[in-house]
């Protein structure tokens, strides 16, 4: 696994659980890769690199984590030796600040770092899972990989976003690549046409860890009584990190747009849903958020419905991201190519796939595991 | 269709709604039957009889469910006259406290005045749905119809509760059965053999209108994502006449239980799942559930999701009352028999089921629903 | 009584309002004046007129309030002849966008209009009360009531927002003025001027009817116990017009500024504080606020408190522009002038005090009125 | 500081705290004395010791605070010392189960414990502070001081439950008393009549952390603003040892019945006011209640206000009881002597008090406080 990222809090806590999960510390809760019918890598198999675009180490980054609750008191002593062997496969990110050259030449060296841990480790797959800060929305004009790459040899040109070419580098070095923010990232037609060519598979994006996997559970709840949703509006209190970000609307527009589109999909029609993110500091890696849905029913009966969630965001999206790197390299040990819409369950703005409704999406996640073993079953893609 | 309750709040938002629904002076707004692929009776098909054991006129109820919101202030004069017809087909029922004779004579009384219905209006079938206040837990001892049969012809003993005894009368005037109570209804093995030996299809009980239906669409979504719910707490305020009875704890202990079978069910495990239900009569047909989940994530952190629900009991109950009379109308002339498990979207404490998960409720819904018309589905029954 | 925006779902509530405990046939549930020790105007001796720029009958929006739950369905019956009868009194108020002459021009004509609608009623005196929809933020730069007269007799020149120009017709019309809103009406110095060289009370700003109420009762519990606050996020669902004037920014900046301002004087800290306001047009006068309050405790420990208050808007207004109405009757009558600090207790933003405690300004407005018939008092205006 | 059940959660919390605010290692944030405008005992000048029936060391218990939230990580470490210094100032209580001789025995031993603690430091005073466990309400029939000594004297005569014999035995130490519990205690005709022959103050009972603190606080929001509470229930949600005491419905009945008695008087009549504790084990020493109030406005509307406070019960508790101990200790010095009601700010069941209102109650401390210095003042207890 190389999370290109590796210094947030999503991937230490990743990390720190898999340190755990190896040693058999903690049961696997709130790894839904448990429960599925498949034969997938055992966490005894992860090996984990990175690139950062800071050199906090991650011991550090445990502090902060243990005071808000994410990690336990004791985990950071049975850990240690293991953060520190990640830390010294974490490699300097891409900083499209201080670049020089040409992204092609980035992205070459990007590359070369993957290949290089995946060289020195003997491994037989590196799945690349991109958990770094969630960018603002860009357009990308090249549809074409030629048109593209053509573009990305330009010296100084900034064609990409950095979540895109760091996609566009883990399949230039042939890893599947896992999307696991709402930037841009693998949503471009020419990095489809380049997984398609080296038969890679990837999934994304944004992971569903909040409000949205509480929507994806209730909305169908509404259709499937015939009950109509009048509104449906959202408020999120976030602190650390993402709060930071996201309370920048241009990089908050990515995310928004994302949740928006997955309500309307739900609902099957649009309804007045304003949604708001608030930067609120003290609440740490807390994250609350609050839903008020106005409904109607028999007769035109007004009736309500509010939700008041009360997650650690990095608890609820580690382990997710532990389950896509297994799912990831079972696919492509499986040869499966391309957008992985089976599995939408894991994201608020699936690729690949349409459906939003979470139980749905559990079942076709379900199926599509048990099918990995099954050689016929890779023709479905 | 044929309401054992036909005084109550919910029957008569029921009827008013169905007076509604046939002039076409409404959309069918919380009726799960309009989105199923069947050929199912159309609302014009229905005429509706009863029996209660106040008598009360429906226009009177009317104008308190115009107060509590159920029912719009233009509706009363639309129904009027609809509601005036439903009530001269209303019967006396049952009263257990002024009963005299033995228990088969007065089931043969109400299977009379069903049958007169029928023959009156050159009924098809009639599906009889019990929407009575609801009873305390009983015991009844006899196991077979014959045992059974044999109790109830002694003069002056009180073998069933009214609800069984109703859904007794149903069966021996040919007629499928709803329960939508928590009482023991037809939740008897020797009531069973009889809708089997007349071939008659049954369906309860307990109808899912609230926090239930919430908890059925929620639970889903920690199990599917391995997450582990260590608490989850029910408050209920309740107002009318629903609440007053269920304040009897003796009356509540139906209800609890039922919820409580439900939630475990759903988890897969016993939680701590204290749950109340508080009469509080100035909210009136306003039912009001707070539930507070409280979880375990990845390495143990420590999460929670509160719900509150406010909705009108009798606003949610009606189009399922509505809903199940199609839908057993239309067992009933495919020729199902027995308890109709696919039907546990609509319940509580369903039937022939032992699915409690609401997506994939819905999904065997529409399965059935779907089979209606094929004749070599009625051998799955 | 004269009510600027005299149509408005305020102004027809208050007036059915009136004229219903005029006839003794409510409570007057909601009018805090009725708790006061003082001898304040009886219901009966109020007469209303007003002005407003549109010109539905009130009758037309009695029936849309009753249909939100404002009114109860039978008023409308009993008050309509009153209610015509002020229909008769409503006099073309000023459009700032169909507007000719000078603004002195225009303050002289509604000035003339208060001084008829006096005279033909023979009334002791009249209370000019705005209601009228908030206007965004203006500045206003003549600080001297001499270089603002000036400026207000320039042919075309659009000195005063409305709302002022309604305080400064009402003042060259001898009478006490009731800023409800927040938008700037008499919060000039140069009107405050005025109000004093003519020996008028006046107050304001901006009624207190929903979360700021809720916030002036609970932030002094958090102070008194030395608990700090550390964030303070509000979330305002709103219908009806308010809520369709406050999805324009330029609208909210009054009022978002003026609940700031107040949050921070309650708890004598800058904190965290995000406020949305939302227009949800379903939820019609229903108005639904979601605060989330995160402290910090004892040897730091982390704590919150949420709130969910669902209020009727007009519900809550109405009373409040009634108590106003007599207690400026009352103020005039004792010879009071200047802003009258001690019925901060009804505003958002009190001119003429610093108290935002609800308590402390409960005191103090009781203190007030105990004080109105006593000549000394008159000395601490 | 004398405390009874001095190994309990908010013992430990106490004198953690106190501890650190000894060192200056921590605000003194939650202390609602250091906002009094009055010569209190300095942090420096406590000394702690106590009585328990357990003996499980204070650092233990500091650790399942520390797991729970309440105390810090770093504290632990910090306060070892101090700790262990208190630890050696607890003395076996008085278990009920296992006392022989008569309850007057048991007394001069508890008494003779105070004595030796207060020679042994060489202090002013002792505060004897009653945190122990809620017992169930008793009767005692003792009225006066004489009859009750009667009864002490005999063996075997299990005449007062602990709290009260602790209280007398206080009393008989010549110390001031404070009771932070619901139970029995000090509020006994017969302990009045003996601290006032002492010449000694006492105060209490059930120190209002949480929900009715909040009541307090809001409740007069209502009744300020005319709106008429129709109904106000409580879920309360408690895990740790409070929890598993209040579970057991006899235990309950104190606090329930002191909570109905502060609702009633704040709202000035009887409101349908449904009140549950629930023990729910995996919230440890955090407490969850939700309170919803349904309330009429201005012509009947109804509307609602629905309150979530999540609480760490030790953290809100422990300032207080420091608070009270150097209150106390000043009463005592100022020549106090009897029930001192004006502490009703700290408790759910004031003792010589009938204030519930907390910005009154927070008034009459601020001046109680102010007149300690007063010579004068003494003359008004």
């Amino acid at each position: 696994m190389w999370l290109n990222g590796a210094r947030g809090s999503v991937a230490t806590t990743a990390v720190s659980g898999l340190l755990a999960l190896r040693e058999g510390l903690v049961p696997p809760t709130g790894c839904a890769s448990e429960l599925l019918d498949a034969d997938l890598p055992p966490w005894e198999a992860f090996v984990v690199g990175g690139h950062d675009v800071v050199d906090t180490p991650l011991v550090k980054r445990v502090e902060s984590l243990v005071r808000d609750g994410v990690l336990p008191h004791d985990l950071a002593g049975w850990v240690a030796d293991g953060l520190d062997a990640v830390d010294a496969e974490i490699r300097p990110g891409h900083d499209p600040a201080a670049f020089s050259g040409s992204q092609a030449g980035v992205a070459r060296r990007l590359a070369a770092d993957i290949d290089d841990f995946r060289t020195r480790h003997g491994l037989a797959r590196v799945v690349v899972v991109n958990v770094a800060s969630t960018e603002p929305p860009v357009h990308v004009p090249h549809e074409s990989l030629a048109e593209l790459e053509e573009a990305l040899a330009v010296p100084g040109n900034a064609v990409l976003p950095p979540s895109s070419l760091v996609a566009y580098a883990a399949f230039q070095a042939g890893c599947p690549f896992v999307d696991f923010t709402p930037s841009t990232g693998v949503a471009l037609p020419a990095l489809d046409e380049l997984a398609r060519e080296r038969s890679l598979p990837y999934a994304g994006r944004d992971g569903k860890t909040g409000e949205t996997l509480l929507r994806a559970a209730i909305a169908p709840m509404f259709t499937s009584r015939a009950l109509k949703v009048l509104s449906w509006t959202g408020t999120n209190l976030l602190g650390g990190g993402d709060g930071a970000t996201l309370e920048d609307p241009a990089h908050a527009g990515s995310k928004l747009a994302s949740k928006a589109r997955g309500l309307a999909a739900l609902l099957g029609a649009e309804v007045t849903a304003p949604l708001h993110i608030d930067h609120v500091p003290d609440l740490g890696e807390r994250k609350t958020a609050w839903d008020h849905v106005s409904f109607e029913g028999f007769l035109g009966a007004r009736m309500s419905l509010q939700l008041t969630w009360s997650g650690l965001d990095s608890s609820l999206a580690a382990p997710l991201v532990l389950d896509l790197a297994r799912l990831l390299a079972a696919a492509h040990a499986a040869g499966r190519t391309g957008a992985q819409g089976a599995l939408a369950f894991f994201f608020k703005d699936p690729l690949g796939s349409d459906e939003h409704r979470l139980a749905e999406q559990a079942r076709e996640l379900h199926e599509w595991a048990r099918g990995l073993d099954d050689p016929r079953a890779r023709e479905t893609d």
